[in-house]
């Protein structure tokens, strides 16, 4: 439209791949900010602390105790979310208040037939690194590939079993994470939870409409259109998706059509360690900080889908980072967000902007 | 089922305002918290600090200078996220790059219509009282009156040109809230933002289904059980609803199919007062703070809906509030939370018990 400019003019963009709506209201950056500031993310983390229940060789809280780990590290969660065997609540005695069970195992079948080995814990918690004072844009790219070689064993071992296998990463205390020591957590479960069924979804109504898979159409046109790239290499791209709701929000798009973390080959595991130290290094050097995100894998359902076409899918990570500003403000995602619609304060295409200009150095150890 | 324990054991929710799901795993609060304490509650604003620009008299970023005002006071936001005029985007141009305004009104042909009256701006604040270190729950029943006919007054002003009106409090700094004076916020749109539309779908589908609203349905229901019931009157009822996310999340209901704000009775108006003093004085008395929240209205959409059957629509306001376990734990909703559902640590019915059981009477006018 005549006299519209994107980054000053306000507007919705449409996700389609969650089928709502986002309000870009890229003016509000010059408004001040009087409000809460955030306390400083804590960098002064002691590489090793007997007392720490992640590091090697220390007791966690039920008595066991960790083995003296050089790599990767994957335990059952202390205090899980999802247990394996939870009773079944009654079927509800009402539309307006239905229950299901979430649990072991989606087949209720299941449940009765006594040889079948027990499902594994639902739970996990991975340890990428044996310091505490790691994390993943600091490590060695055959350190960042053992974390993803292990995610794709956790995606085949659990997605046996059940049909959603959620591997994420809370990362900084900001982000709910009580723990500096560089892990992740996976939590399986026998239901295909919200953010699933919403992409199957409209992954599978775009197949249908397009003919070809929606993540894959997308990606190709951002290879091009380059305004919202972060980063890219020969098999991976990162952008700041056209619809991206936290301010550097990025979502990482493999180019072939893979559809699961364990389907990734030798070469494209290589690649996806370097596309990731490159996006995580720009990420600390926006604020020169450790950057808060979550961050979580999402893929074809396995358990009893397994045998199902999803080729509708394409494997991605989604990256929801608070900060806003600077290292101590973030953006608050409350009342307005909450009770009608995200809503944010700058452009996507500023933000992919702002990422790209920044080295691929990190700044802990760019020379002084 | 045998052997399952509403408070004790994992199961899912069905939540059919928004036709998604919860995970809710009770035992986790056994689960030790070592992770970020929030920042204290503010507790010793000032009453009165000419520098604040919601103060009476005092003088906005703009230049203006607030009334001396000695009830509610309304103005347009100085940095609005929807602003009445901006141009509009053109139309995308791949159906994985739409955009649309988001702005004035609704009908294209109003904006060349040019003897029309400008629309009102669509992004206010309004102050609850003169005193900065005043709460809702600190007023007196005629002050909070004045609140409720002042939102109602502003659900028709702007109900007349927008469809949606979302008001909207957010309160503490824990919730985005850049300035302890009282106060709510108006951001009207040209669209139905997400949430909108979702309850719009749910309740319209509900009453095509049985014959009922929604939430009418609902609410005879809640007042039979009682599990869930925070407060009563005649005219309200306050849930933790069967399918909350936050923790001490509620729902305020009318009795009476009342669909929106400005069709309330002078006698619901007073009830209304009552009933919202006596809830927020349990909040605050729950961690005896100052209960942070985000809360807001949803009505049947105005504008150009006006003239439509919104019969399916009930008006109620929601409550979120983010406290856990503490006046300094908040629930963190992450990672899992944020890439696949959901998910609380204690049960609807454990936090309404609690609620309920609190005394009606604020714990900073209880005699000591
Ligand atoms: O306009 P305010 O109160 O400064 O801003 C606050 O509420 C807005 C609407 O919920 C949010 O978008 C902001 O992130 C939050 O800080
Ligand atoms: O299990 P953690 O890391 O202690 O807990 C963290 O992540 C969970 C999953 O996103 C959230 O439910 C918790 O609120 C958060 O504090």
């Amino acid at each position: 439209g005549a006299g519209f400019v994107l980054r000053e003019h306000q507007h919705i963009r449409y996700n389609p791949l969650r089928d709502d709506w986002v309000l870009v209201s890229a003016h509000r950056m010059k408004r001040p900010w009087q409000g809460q500031g955030e306390k400083p993310v804590q960098e002064d983390v002691p590489r090793y602390d007997p007392s720490n229940p992640l590091c090697p060789g220390a007791t966690r809280a039920n008595g066991k105790v960790n083995p003296e780990y050089e790599s990767t590290f994957v335990f059952d969660n202390d205090f899980p979310a999802l247990e394996p065997d939870a009773p079944e609540p009654s079927v509800g005695d009402h539309p307006l208040f239905r229950s299901a069970s979430a649990q072991g195992v989606w087949v209720p079948e299941h449940r009765v037939c006594s040889h079948r080995t027990p499902p594994p814990s639902p739970s996990k918690v991975m340890c990428f690194h044996p310091w505490s004072d790691m994390t993943l844009p600091l490590m060695a790219l055959p350190e960042i590939r053992a974390v993803i070689d292990k995610w794709a064993e956790l995606a085949v071992e659990l997605g046996a079993t059940y049909p959603w296998v959620q591997i994420f990463e809370n990362k900084g205390a900001m982000m709910g994470c009580s723990n500096p020591h560089p892990h992740c957590q996976v939590w399986a479960s026998n239901f295909l939870p919200n953010e699933a069924r919403l992409e199957d979804r409209t992954q599978r109504e775009h197949l249908q409409a397009r003919g070809q898979p929606l993540l894959l159409e997308y990606g190709r046109l951002e290879a091009q259109r380059k305004e919202r790239l972060v980063v890219e290499n020969t098999d991976w791209l990162v952008v700041v998706p056209y619809w991206a709701v936290w301010p550097f929000q990025t979502l990482l798009l493999p180019r072939r059509h893979v559809t699961q973390l364990q389907d990734l080959s030798a070469d494209e595991r290589d690649s996806l360690a370097s596309i990731m130290k490159r996006l995580l290094t720009k990420y600390d050097n926006l604020f020169e900080v450790s950057f808060p995100y979550s961050m979580g894998w999402h893929g074809a359902p396995t358990g009893s889908h397994l045998g199902e076409d999803c080729g509708h899918w394409l494997l991605h990570a989604h990256y929801y980072p608070p900060l806003l500003r600077s290292a101590s403000v973030r953006k608050f995602m409350v009342g307005y967000e909450m009770l009608a619609q995200a809503q944010r304060d700058l452009t996507p295409e500023q933000a992919a902007q702002r990422l790209r200009s920044l080295p691929e150095e990190h700044y802990r150890t760019r020379a002084q």
